[in-house]
């Protein structure tokens, strides 16, 4: 038995979830997610990266769109909008489902953690999943428009502006939600998700305890690059390395995580960088990254498990 | 300019209202609606008379099932069943569109009055829909299984029980919304609706306030029977009225009335109970009362109107 827990923000974690879930035993992943880019809209709580990773584990995504469940109607959104509603931010039938079953547990005084596993449950995931913190954590991105919430950066504005740093509302008073900071210290491997380093990893660290757990697990830890060739699989990655002063690459990456992880998992496209990461001081891993269906998952996951 | 207020509970409101929009001017009909069967599920705040009434108005309702909005789907109720919540409500995806923008509107400050306005405008509804009470209201129904909330009663089990009782909680302690004291003494006609006198006018009356503008109003009073050949039009206003030891016919309806209005409206099938209803000191109206359709309703509303 090899116990896993998983860093994770939206698509890159789930879809590394997702191959976890496939190569591992049903008690084995745990799943850490990103909740900085929670919302509330229309007076329901949205937790998108937590949807996309359970969504995903429960083998109902939308695969074609990279977020939200697949064969999604939206005769409630389109409602709204008649009724004076703002509906940049789209909202699918069978989503809002979650959103409204969600709202009604936390109002009703369940912490998010619980209410994540409820959901989890019912959509027969296996793995653990739980939100790095039941308290509020709201990433602000600071532009030269001034500070937007997460979601106003990301969605309303399509995250078209230059990122000049982030901010982490409550991360300071933040507590690990139950079974987080366990499950960094009691795995045998822990996996940093080609997820955004910025917008999805460091809200994940900015939870007091989180960082420290992750420097000083005994267990393996390997992060996986997000960027390959230079350009972000997916969302704005590239763009925010490069406007907060890193290298756009797998060797910038790298200089993030020194000091955090082990193991820097690159792909082949980026083999030549890998001399240099080596000089971090880093193990490096070269493969294929790119995540293409579950057969792609699955070997991912495995060349992972095999560092542990 | 002939101004009305309808006193009115669902269905039956909802169908006189909408003649009496199509008789009346722009401006000259404010509707007073039931409140008691007001409901939370899964943290929404449903309001199953005012939308009715609202729907009705706006074009929308579906006229074969009684309520809710035409051309209905399913999609957010039927996920919310597979994440455990019990769906035995039935909540469309547009309706619940409706429930949401309420419930965001009502826990950001707005008052049950001012939101329902804002929906009714955002539909196209011309005449003034305004609540009882913007305060807690809620229908409790007396049955040999103990005290039911009104939904239990109503929908959960299909108001099969008899019913030895009613209890308005909160009716003591709520005020009218705003415009509804002023609706019934400025009025040259007031309605009662042919609602079920006992779970739809009771819990108007019982706001402090109401009853006694009823009494004192200038404006000429009437009400529509909702009992037609001994039957009810709809639901079980028949079984309350026998259950509470009162006559199944429209005499007991005008017995139950004698005092707040002037004049009964009753079917032709009745006309046998006319003398006995005057005996009362009841004017009384002859007429086809069944609504069926946008011409009956206008016919029944103009002759409604001629009274004033």
């Amino acid at each position: 038995m090899t116990r896993v827990t998983l860093l994770a923000g939206g698509v890159g974690g789930a879809r590394l979830a997702h191959g976890l879930d496939l190569a591992l035993g049903p008690d084995d992943l745990t799943v850490v997610v990103n909740v900085g880019d929670d919302t509330t809209l229309h007076g329901l709580e949205i937790s998108p990266d937590l949807d996309t990773v359970v969504y995903t584990l429960a083998g109902l995504n939308d695969e074609d769109r990279g977020w939200g469940l697949r064969g999604e109607t939206y005769a409630t959104l389109q409602q709204m909008g008649r009724l004076g509603e703002d509906t940049w931010f789209t909202l699918g039938d069978k989503d809002l489902a979650t959103h409204v079953v969600r709202t009604a547990r936390l109002r009703a005084g369940t912490p998010l953690s619980e209410v994540t596993a409820q959901i989890a449950a019912s959509l027969g995931v296996r793995p653990r999943i739980i939100p790095v913190t039941d308290d509020h954590l709201a990433t602000f991105v600071d532009t030269p428009s001034g500070r937007l919430g997460f979601q106003e950066y990301f969605v309303g504005r399509q995250h078209a502006d230059a990122v000049l740093g982030l901010h982490f509302e409550g991360a300071d008073d933040a507590r690990p939600a139950p079974g987080v900071l366990d499950a960094l210290t009691g795995a045998d491997l822990v996996v940093v998700a080609p997820s955004n380093p910025f917008l999805s990893v460091e809200p994940l660290l900015a939870v007091p305890g989180v960082r420290d757990a992750l420097a000083s697990t005994r267990a393996r830890r390997v992060a996986v690059s997000p960027i390959v060739g230079g350009q972000a699989i997916k969302g704005p990655a590239a763009q925010i390395l490069e406007s907060l002063g890193h290298e756009v690459s797998a060797l910038g990456v790298a200089r993030l995580y020194t000091g955090l992880v082990d193991v820097l998992c690159l792909d082949r496209v980026d083999s030549l960088l890998a001399p240099a990461i080596a000089d971090l001081g880093l193990d490096v891993l070269v493969t294929d990254t790119i995540m293409g269906g579950a057969e792609g998952r699955e070997r991912l996951a495995r060349e992972l498990l095999a560092l542990a």
